[in-house]
C-alpha cells in the first residue's frame, strides 16, 4: 500500500513539512506496513524554497541581504537537485514576516534584498531561476530589485531615488546602461497565482497594499507612484506594463520582471508540481493525501490540493483532502479525483486551540481516514489470501 | 449497498431520530442508490420510549400524571409493536427536564407520576413492562411510585409520609396490604446501566444527588433517609437492598423494583438492541453507522455506539462512528469491528455553534465518510463490470 502525502502548509499552525509528517504518523498508526512518500508542497508562496529544495535533494546558500526596511537580514537562496536551477523566495529577503506588524510601511519597504539574492546567484554562476514571489512586504514595483542589479532610477535632478514605493513618484529617467548584463542570458520562471495589473482599482496597491499596511490615502499615493514608474518604464523600454496581467504580483515586482527580465509566469502549484516531479512520485500510489488550512469553493480554482489532485487523477489515483476548516462548495473537487474532504478538528474548539493542536489533530484524522478508506481493500485482500 | 444508521442522540443538539435522518441525507448525497435502514437507538435513558416504539411500529398512550414537584404533567407510556409490551420512561413523569434548574429539589421530588403511569398501564391490561429509568429528578428510593401503586409508608404516628426523599427519614412502617396485587403477576425489565448501591459513598444520593440539586448537606441527609427506608424495607420484606448493585439507579428506584416488583435489570443498550431487533436489521448490511455526542475511552464500556458495533461485529459487518467530540483512548473500539471514528465538526467553532449546526455537520461528515469508505468497493465493482 503506497500513500503519497503532499500537503500545503496549514497557515499559522503547521508548515507543509510538519503537516506531512503528522499525516504520516497517523497513517503508520493505522497501517504500520504502509509505504509513505512525503512531499510537502506549496502554491509558490512562503515555503516554496524548502519544498523544492527538499523534494529534489538540493541545498541552500546563506546570503546576508538588505531587508524590507533597510536593515540587514539573513536570507538564502536554494539550488535544486539538478545543481543548475536556483530558487529565490522573495519572502526570505523582502517578506511580510520580516517586519513587525506595527512597522509595516509599503511607502518605504524595498525589494532591494531580493535583487541582492539574484545578484549573488548570478555571481555564483546560475542562469536558471525560479522566483517565488508570495508574502512580500513591498509595493515598490520591483524598483529595489532593479537597483540592486544596477539599474539607475533617477529623479528630475538626475539623483537616484531612495527605497520604497513612495519614492517612485519622483522617477523621471531610467538608466539601463549599468543594469547587470548577465540577466539577459538567464531564464526567470515566476511562480505566481496573481493575475492583477500593475495599477488601477485591481492593481498591486489597491488590492494588496492594505494588507501591507497602506492606509486608503497611501493606496492612492502608491498607485500614482506605480503609475508614474510604469510611464517611465514604457518611455524607456517600450513595454507597457500598466495593465499587464500578473504585473501587479508582489507589490508590482511582476511588472519589473515582465519589463526587464527574460521571464515567464506560471501558477505556483504548477511550478511546484513540475519541479518536485509529483507526476513520477505518485506513480503506483493507492492514495494521495493532500490538504491545507482552509478548503472551500475557492480550492477548485488552483489551490495546492486541487493541483495535487489533478496530477493524481491523471493517473487514476484517488485523492483525499485534509483541512483545518472545510467550507461550502467543495463538490466541484470530486470531478478531479477527490474522493472526500475532511476537517482535522475532532471536537468543538476555537481557532487558537485548533492551531496549537494541529499536529496531533492531523495525525488522528489521517489515521481514521485511511482506516476507513482502505477497509474494503484490506477485506478483499484477506478474502483472497484465505481462499 | 445497504447501510444501517443507528445513532444515539447527540445530547443537546440532535435527537437520535434527527441524527439518523441527517446521516441518511449525507449518505444519499454520496450514493443516491444506497439502501438505508434508519434505527435511532439509545442507551435506556431519555428517548428510549420513542426508540422502541418507532422501531417496532408501536404507539403511545397519553396520561396526565403528577410531576416531580407535585404539579400535573402530560406524560405517556408506549406500547411496542407486539401489542403486549409496555414501555414506561421515567423521565416522562419524573424527569430532570420537567423541572427548571433553579427549582431542582431532590428532598421534595417524587416518583409518584411514574407509579401512576404503571398503574394506568395495569388498568389497561398490560403485564409486561420495560422501564427506562434514566434522567430522573428524584432521590426518593421509588417511594412515590410505590405510593401511587397503593403501598402505605407510615411514620411513627401511623400517618402517611409526604413526597420526596426528605420524607423517608420518618418511615417506620410499610403497609403492604393495599399494594396493587396485579404487580406480582407482571414482568418488569429495568433498562439501566447503573450498578450503584442504594446507600453509602457510591449510593444514589452521593453519586447522583448533586446533579439533581442536592447540596453536600442534602446529600448526607438524603443518604440517611434512604438508609432508614432500606432498613424498614428489610424489616418488612426481608430483602436487604442497602448494598444491592443497581438499587441506586434513578434516585434509588432501582431498589424499590428489586424489593417489591418481579423485575430484572439489564444494560440499557442491550434492552434496546433486543427490542429493536438490531440483530436482524443489520443482516446483509455493508456498513453500520452509529454515533453519539461524545465518543472517548468510556465508549468501549457499554455506551450505545459500542453496543451497536458489537451486534454488527458478530455478523462481520464494519461500523463507523460519528461524534460531536472525539476524545482520547478510542483504540479499544477497533477490536469490536469499529473501523474508524470521526468528528462531525468541520472547522474551528465553539460548542454553541456546533450544536446549532449539528444536523448539517452530521450530513456533511456522513457524506464524506461513506465516499471514502466505499471508494475501493466501487472501484472494484466498476472494474468487474467493465471486464
Amino acid at each position: 500500500m503506497k500513500i503519497v502525502i503532499a500537503p500545503d502548509s496549514f497557515k499559522g499552525s503547521m508548515s507543509s513539512v510538519e503537516a506531512a509528517s503528522s499525516i504520516e504518523k497517523g497513517i503508520l498508526r493505522a497501517y504500520p506496513d504502509a509505504e509513505t512518500v512525503l512531499l510537502p508542497v506549496g502554491d509558490g508562496g512562503e515555503g516554496t524554497l524548502e519544498t523544492l529544495v527538499s523534494a529534489t535533494n538540493g541545498y541552500t546558500v546563506p546570503v546576508n541581504v538588505t531587508g524590507p526596511l533597510g536593515d540587514k537580514v539573513a536570507a538564502e537562496y536554494g539550488v535544486l537537485g539538478d545543481g543548475e536551477t536556483c530558487v529565490i523566495e522573495m519572502a526570505k529577503a523582502s517578506g511580510l514576516a520580516l517586519v513587525p506588524p506595527s512597522q509595516l510601511n509599503p511607502l518605504k519597504a524595498t525589494t532591494y534584498g531580493t535583487g541582492e539574492l539574484i545578484k549573488r546567484a548570478l555571481n555564483d554562476g546560475y542562469k536558471s531561476f525560479i522566483l517565488a514571489v508570495g508574502g512580500s512586504a513591498t509595493n515598490d514595483g520591483g524598483a529595489g530589485m532593479l537597483q540592486a542589479l544596477g539599474l539607475k532610477l533617477l529623479d528630475a535632478d538626475g539623483k537616484e531615488i531612495g527605497f520604497g514605493g513612495g519614492e517612485l513618484r519622483k522617477v523621471e529617467i531610467i538608466e539601463m546602461s549599468s543594469f547587470d548584463a548577465r540577466v539577459a542570458d538567464c531564464k526567470f520562471l515566476i511562480a505566481s497565482d496573481v493575475q492583477n495589473p500593475f495599477i488601477g482599482p485591481d492593481g498591486a496597491s489597491s488590492v494588496f497594499g492594505p494588507q501591507k499596511g497602506a492606509s486608503p490615502n497611501d493606496v492612492d499615493f502608491l498607485d500614482a507612484c506605480l503609475s508614474n514608474f510604469a510611464d517611465v518604464i514604457e518611455k524607456t523600454t517600450g513595454i507597457q506594463i500598466h495593465n499587464l496581467p500578473g504585473s501587479g504580483a508582489a507589490g508590482g515586482i511582476g511588472g519589473a520582471f515582465q519589463a526587464f527580465f527574460p521571464s515567464k509566469m506560471r501558477r505556483g502549484i504548477d511550478v511546484v508540481i513540475e519541479y518536485t516531479r509529483l507526476n513520477q512520485l505518485v506513480e503506483g500510489a493507492d492514495l494521495v493525501i493532500t490538504g491545507e488550512g482552509k478548503v472551500d469553493f475557492q480550492t477548485a480554482s488552483g489551490k495546492t490540493p486541487m493541483g495535487v489532485a489533478q496530477v493524481a487523477h491523471s493517473k487514476n489515483i484517488p485523492t483525499v483532502i485534509l483541512a483545518g476548516s472545510v467550507g461550502k462548495g467543495i463538490d466541484p473537487l470530486y470531478q478531479y479525483g477527490v474522493v472526500s474532504v475532511h476537517s482535522i478538528i475532532n471536537r468543538p474548539m476555537d481557532l487558537v486551540e485548533a492551531m496549537e493542536h494541529a499536529e496531533e489533530l492531523a495525525e488522528f484524522a489521517a489515521e481514521q481516514i485511511v482506516r476507513s478508506f482502505f477497509y474494503q481493500k484490506r477485506q478483499i485482500e484477506n478474502q483472497v489470501k484465505n481462499g
